[in-house]
């Protein structure tokens, strides 16, 4: 399916600049253009690459100038990475999703499904459970007694969903996600462990997507609590009683420890490890690999293990390498003035 | 089905403060609370809640002294937590527990399976399996040749046990855990690798716990092996002839690397990495994030990447962010005493 | 099946320093050596073994010179872990392969598999697959559309590919891990985030081994790409649009943000996070739990967060525990500085 500029200027509202009557019929990144492509340059970094590519059209930032000739023709509009998704979602909507239930599938008698609901081979429905309408069950998925399932929801395969969780309409949960595992909740005894059964559930609002292999475990009594909006990347670990706010997103790999509540619209960058029992204040932003032990403000922007402002982190992680030279020069001037001290006694 | 307070007291052997005939059907945690809850108090952190708490029983510990009138009746008990978890654990042991085999599950014929034993459809089951009475054998779960099974085993939807691996009584394997994968070994030859058959399994003692999407590699020769009593959480890689020693519980996302042995009753933090071919002493407590690369002694209680004390940790972390001011104040003060040697030398 | 040290030592082109005809019938690690059994001795910090072992035999370098008495007959090779691996092999190889499709296995009429194929059951596969001959499909693992699958590869129970992925020849996929997983990507829109449709796949070489529940997201256009001969442990995250050069090993719980291309024979050590957007030269070592924020030259080798070149790192570790002395010392320094000063104008 070939498409002009013209076409896709109108579709997104852009200017033209250049050969309206070129056609494209797939994307491509900007550094891997080729003919026949259209591609899109957001990120700074990459500019140089628009005087390069072999895209034919490359969607841009309104207020973008070339400084140099620019081979392709440029369509501008307002926030080229947005216009870039409504091109691929448009493009994507094309493909038809699966319906029907598929043989070799277990729907118990005692549940529910809405209409359009695809069920794939080897999924699991267990009693009690609904799922809304025009979801899609995909094979493999597990979904526990009295669990509910939203509306227009994607389960990928392999997804788990333990007995009486709740996920609201428009989500997605990625292969092998574990929702409502068992928190991690023993009370000591002498030198053993006793298990705290986990009565609690997972409560996952609407229009929120869930990465691949990530777990999110259940409360031991009460709900531990994904509010509406948030997206969370691939493999990481949610405790049992974490809040996480609406429209906050999290990069692979964060962890975050018991009764945990973050605010909402925070964004973490992968690797982050939250302890239990902290509130992280609203449209916070937590670097990659830090570690936080205690609670944080509203507006946070902080980095590190244990984590400071992030403008603190990097002046003191420049010093970092120099320690051994400090520590070298502060025992070197110990004795100078050890020395100069005998220096001026002996002269008084 | 509702309980009075003095019907939960006679049970804990706890005692009243307050109103005995007062009911209760549901649990609650104390920030949480609602009418017809009990809840508990066993962090100190949470004090402050249970003068503003709407649950109506509030499991306390036997030393507890309210510094202000509380409005829900009072069980005092010597602990708090562990007399949570028994309620918990009678509330939940009245949930039946499935059993039978499901259609669509493939049980080897040289398979053996002891009594009460449920097998999910999907499960499967390969040659010469042995699963002892009363285990769970949820859907989606694989086991594969020759796996031995103890009694009263959960394995959650889509646990994966590779061949010859061996699990104990009471062992409770969450959803998506990889058990037997194998371990990461090859040599290199010239510029690429070759791998080295992973000979050996994973021997999994009685009363172990392993969270969801964790993995257990298995040995090249001889056992990984995980004693008696170990709790994993979720997330967390377990390498190849690794020994777990016993009850040692590990918070999410920990890794240890291959040949490494931890004492019993250790206790890490979430994210903690432990290099190859190491001993950590039993009864070491590892703080989250640490990164452990030398042998540490029995009743180590260590953190920070590489780990050192932790008292000495927290008292360096409160320096770092000041090194800036640090290295400007040594270079002030080794021009200051330049010229204070030169004022000497030129006033001798 | 036992063998003979003069058999063994013929097979690897060895040479006996002992007893030729003493026989073997497993193997064993050089410190939990058993009777009847071979063990190897590669790494140097498990020499003292040697002198206890119980193994019957045992492997080692050419260049080994024993310091006491060595009860085990020895066969001398240039490289005993690569000779060790050759004998695991051998032993492994004698294992039948299965073939054939189970019942209860999902194929689609319009899939195409090669000779030899076995597939397990409940294994889904989906329309347009590919499966090239002698390939091990297990239970429980998800093809999706249009996947293509080279020769003799094995996708170990649990393994999930969605759509469009292309997998080359020899390839091991471990349980649980999943490829082809949207990447993580959105456009912000005032308070909440748009999903951009994920329309590439992820393209993995021949040779290439992904640990168990491993996740490596597709593109948002083009292609993540795995190149031939890469090795990944468990539980890594390569974010969409990355590319992992030949013959890169990577130890488990790695995370790599998006768009970021790793050179060819880089080692990673555990839990290191890299960046988006970053370039790591070939034959670059990254310590374990590394963080990387900016591109790396060629045959690096960096260790902390940020990185630094490892004797850097390891030389300032070692003063992070003196910081708390250093700043005192510092501030009794200033101190001084200032009463020689006054001393100093008094005098004069």
């Amino acid at each position: 399916m070939a498409f002009t500029a013209k076409q896709i200027a109108d579709f997104l509202k852009g200017e033209i600049v250049g050969n309206p009557d070129i056609t494209v019929s797939n994307f491509s990144k900007i550094e891997e253009g080729k003919t026949g492509t259209i591609s899109f340059l957001a990120n700074p970094k990459y500019t140089p690459y628009i005087y390069t590519t072999e895209a034919d059209i490359v969607l841009v930032n309104s207020d973008f100038v070339p400084e140099k000739p620019v081979k392709a023709t440029l369509i501008k509009v307002p926030n080229a990475y947005a216009a870039l998704a409504s091109l691929l979602e448009m493009v994507n909507s094309a493909n038809p999703r699966k319906t029907g239930h598929e043989e070799m599938s277990f729907i118990s008698p005692a549940a529910t499904l809405g209409e359009e609901v695809y069920v794939g081979a080897f999924a699991y429905i267990s009693e009690n459970v609904q799922v809304g309408d025009s979801s899609t069950i995909h094979p493999h998925v597990y979904i526990g007694e009295n669990v509910k399932i939203g509306k227009n929801c994607i389960l990928y395969p392999g997804a788990k969903i333990y007995r009486d969780c709740v996920i609201g309409d428009r989500c997605i949960i990625h292969a092998g996600a574990v929702i409502g595992a068992d928190g991690f909740g023993y009370s000591k005894e002498s030198e053993s462990y006793h298990k705290i059964p986990q009565m609690g559930n997972v409560l996952i609002e609407e229009d929120v997507e869930i990465g691949a292999n990530t777990t999110i475990d259940r409360a031991v009594m009460g709900s531990t609590i994904i509010r509406r909006g948030v997206k969370l990347d691939n493999l990481i670990q949610i405790a049992h009683n974490c809040e996480i706010g609406e429209h906050t997103a999290m990069a692979a790999q964060v962890g975050i420890a018991g009764s945990t509540k973050i605010g909402e619209n925070c964004v973490f960058g992968g690797q982050v490890g939250i302890g239990g029992h902290i509130t992280i204040g609203k449209n916070s932003q937590i670097g990659a690999q830090s570690g936080i032990i205690s609670n944080t403000k509203e507006g946070s922007e902080v980095m590190g293990s244990p984590a400071m402002p992030v403008k603190t982190f990097f002046k003191s992680s420049i010093i970092v390498p120099k320690l051994p030279d400090m520590y070298k020069q502060l025992s070197a001037l110990e004795k100078e003035i050890a020395e100069l001290k005998k220096r001026l006694e002996q002269g008084s």
